[in-house]
């Protein structure tokens, strides 16, 4: 008879791949684009970087954390001015190099006092620009004066 | 009596930055990230990357090019698909550093199959994730076996 009842059976290890994390690459610098879309309008709100501690910071928080180039420092979205964003959702793309985020956005996304970053648009095929959209707020009156 | 009538008077030469493409920053590549939305639905469908003379093929043309990092070349969305990128508008953010361009997406705009690249989301606090959209089509179905 066989013996293979009473040798240990060694179950195969969880793919790595199951973990969204394991999904993603980050480039060079250690970072992906998120892209930030106002779940309950479609609207996109900005577009922002996280290194793998922010989207950590982000998933555990529920709250946007971000990871500022210029600045070399972690972020909070609102941290300054209280707009806010609640996380509804974290998807990532086909190459795992983009996240696209649903968010509850509480007030003004953009630094600039309007709802969305993408406030201006292309016009004459690029001779111009207009401005979409309404100034909530001005800059004074979200992050006080200086 | 003033002379001012009879001295020619210059017009200010027109500010470089009334100009979209003056609006904008491309990275040390020479690239902007374009994040491509369908318009009638509000699907964020992908995102890619430009360089001015991809985005001016794209203003000229009214369907997506893009420049493809890896491959060093232009690419035009749905050349080898037939899933092309119909533009309707052309936003660009706070920064000048990214683009939200809204198209009318003939097919999947993943060449994966499906609608939108972003089909899957984490779950579990980022210990799993899960596919949130159906496959449209297989790539052999687009693509034609290889």
């Amino acid at each position: 008879m066989s013996n293979a009842t009473t040798t240990p059976t060694l179950q195969p290890a969880i793919p790595r791949a199951m973990s969204f994390y394991d999904q993603l690459k980050f480039d060079a610098n250690g970072l992906v684009p998120a892209i930030i879309q106002e779940q309950k309008t479609g609207r996109v709100l900005m577009m922002a970087w996280m290194n793998r501690a922010s989207l950590e910071k982000t998933l555990v928080t529920g709250k946007t954390h971000f990871w500022s180039r210029s600045r070399q420092k972690f972020w909070m979205k609102g941290e300054s001015s209280g707009h806010t964003q609640t996380v509804k959702d974290i998807a990532f793309d086909c190459d795992g190099d983009t996240l696209l985020i649903q968010v509850e956005q509480i007030g003004a996304a953009c630094h600039e006092g309007y709802r969305s970053c993408f406030f201006r648009s292309a016009q004459n095929g690029g001779a111009a620009f207009k401005i979409t959209e309404p100034q909530l707020e001005t800059p004074e009156q979200i992050y006080g004066k200086k």
